[in-house]
């Protein structure tokens, strides 16, 4: 009998992409030499895989709830929880999260959505806005700084909605918006209760630190003040089993992206900090790959993620995304060198496409090879887009993975009798 | 970055097939030379697709809705809402509605089911039911006549359902049915109701119609009388978002089939009649291609259906069927040859199959291919059942396919962050 083995799942963020002409109609996967992907396409069984469904160009939140087992149109009510989480605020279902950045403001027009990049005193200035602003009506506000410019934002009352206008238009120069309740709200009165609220956190949040002592430093040292808080993506907290509930597997997650790395928190998995990953092109695979091997050693499951595939599809830059994937290459070359194969299940993936061509997220499928003890390997060598569409799996959808991977681990539970 | 595209889908009603002993084995499809067909699926990716699910033989409406991303488990409560709206009735949720034939009868039996093919007449004959029977009980009356011995007629009015048996017995020389709810009808109050309504919705039709001065000039002139209106085809109308608000696309509907022109009035589509378009085998191929190219000069989207290939399964002759494939053939080519394709994107598919062998619509899946601007080609060269059986698509689902060509096209939002 074959004994039960730890799983990971190593994700090459946006790694999938569409035909690129400089590369004679391959993309950008295809054209890349990948061997140690290429061993993971031949010892293992493979497939193509949808991380949401045919056709919906997946966000990285999205399509990693996905791939962990919950499925996005059931749970998914915008970022703001997984960003909330992500900076330690514990969040509850009902409450309506938002992510926020201290910003520079005159009047209502943005000068500087970073507030000069500020580094230090936005604790003092959210304890200014805890202190001052414990209550808007019946809603208690919870605000939490983050490293830099960033912080995060959450509501907690009744009759909350995320179904709400931004109110950080995204750009210098402008007044920033009124947040609106939006046209189709499934409660009206619940989204332009919310609307409210984030209207007057904003105007208080510009009285209590516009004239602060860190802002009259800083306009001393010639520095732009963080007068005024903006937030953004809002979204409802709903409830997800933690995932050692859902699989009972002590799982750990080792991610680049703030977003995700929030979503971990969320379903109370262990988020891994690795010095040296950097989440750009500059990061250290191998560290990350040392940190998958280090995490196996206390855990069932680890979920890793490198960013850096994804940063060259945004930018349409196919030699920058293939030098992204050559470093996941070289990462799983690490863990195939390393792990125990015998006691140890890998599926490599990505976790949507971001074609060079797009320069965004596509609904495009996504390759998938599971190599680990006893599965049936295919006769798929490459791992390509279109070589592993010929792959035993088929088509598997992003909420499949886990059960797939559990199942080659050899830890899924009967069904029935 | 690649730019947004036009879409297209264009189907060959009932294209799918069986293997014909006659054709060694070949489906109809795969026996005729379809050079157009077979340049999509090689410049393009192609698969499998199932209308509704694997082994559900599709209806011409449950197909089309299906494939215009309207769930028929859901949406489906009969086909009478989509007669009604095709010839003009506005059709409100909880409605009632039935496709109507002006028949011929003596008593309770038919003499003939078309009342000898009438074609002047029927306003009059319509505006009598009208001005005399408004409401039943405490239900409105509406009726409105088509072209020749057609009719349509809804029912509004509280507690109604189309879980109702037929009256017409689509036969000639027996009575017409009584009408009476279905045995295990949701509502069974509502069944017996409805169905007491429509029975005495015939009663009265034949006593306002028998004497009427169009039917004293019919037997006069030795014609057969239009003395009764047999309903048919109950169904509830259920709220479908209009494909505009759904989509964000402007989408027009060049269909053979007045029911699923119907539908496309019921989801606010443009429907484009085409001069030369006769839903036989005579259609002209070409203007319904051209029809579809000047469609989208002011159109996001066309759906096009030709409807002869149907036919000839219908008919279990697979000669005419080939004909008939040749003829979607020849109009694919005029897309391929008139659209500049960097600007469209192009399914060809079938709604279902209608195998000759069955002589009936099957539940077996349909070639699907998609070509554009981007994507990625897979290495299947031919429009066949079994060739596509290989495609990178591997097996869509009707519902799937708005989706897979909105992020062809361009124009799928991002689900996610």
């Amino acid at each position: 009998m074959s004994e039960a083995t730890k799983g990971v799942i190593f994700i090459g963020d946006g790694m999938g992409g569409r035909p690129v002409p400089a590369l004679d109609g391959q993309t950008s996967l295809e054209a890349q030499a990948t061997p140690a992907l290429d061993a993971v396409a031949a010892r293992g069984e493979t497939g193509l895989m949808f991380p949401i469904a045919p056709g919906i160009p997946a966000g990285s939140d999205t399509a990693h709830m996905s791939i962990l087992g919950f499925d996005p149109f059931e749970y998914y009510r915008g970022r703001g929880p997984f960003e909330a989480r992500g900076v330690g605020i514990e969040v509850k279902p009902g409450d309506v999260a938002f992510r926020c950045n201290f910003s520079t403001v005159e009047g209502h027009k943005i000068i500087d959505r970073r507030a000069g990049r500020i580094k230090e005193g936005t604790d003092q200035l959210a304890a200014a806005i805890s202190t001052n602003m414990s209550m808007i009506e019946d809603v208690q506000i919870i605000f939490k700084p983050s490293v830099e410019h960033r912080a995060a934002l959450v509501l907690r009352g009744p009759n909350l909605s995320h179904e709400i206008s931004e109110v950080d238009p995204h750009e210098a120069g402008v007044d920033y918006w009124r947040c609106e309740a939006l046209e189709g709200a499934e409660s009206p009165s619940a989204a332009i209760k919310t609307a409210r609220i984030i209207n007057e956190f904003v105007r208080r949040a510009h009285d209590i630190m516009d004239g602060h002592p860190v802002n009259v430093a800083r306009r001393a040292a010639g520095e732009l003040p963080a007068n005024v808080a903006l937030p953004r993506g809002a979204g409802t907290a709903v409830h997800l089993q933690a995932f050692e509930d859902r699989y009972g597997l002590n799982g750990a997650m080792i991610v680049e992206v703030d977003l995700v790395r929030g979503l971990g928190k969320y379903l109370d998995m262990d988020v891994i900090e690795v010095a040296g990953a950097t989440g750009g092109q500059d990061t250290d695979e191998t560290a990350i790959a040392r940190a998958v091997v280090a995490a196996l050693e206390d855990h069932d499951f680890v979920l890793a993620n490198i960013k850096c595939p994804d940063l060259g599809g945004h930018d349409g830059d196919c030699k920058l995304k293939m030098e992204a994937i050559a470093k996941v290459d070289r990462a799983v070359a690490y863990l195939l060198d390393t792990l125990d194969m015998n006691k140890t299940t890998l599926a490599v993936t990505a976790d949507h496409c971001t074609p060079c061509s797009l320069m965004d997220h596509s609904g495009d499928a996504v390759p998938i090879a599971f190599v680990g003890n006893g599965l049936r390997p295919d006769d798929v060598t490459t791992f390509g887009e279109r070589a592993v569409s010929k792959g035993s799996l088929g088509h598997l959808r992003g909420m499949e993975v886990m059960n797939v991977l559990t199942n080659y681990m050899g830890v899924a539970h009967k069904f029935g009798a």
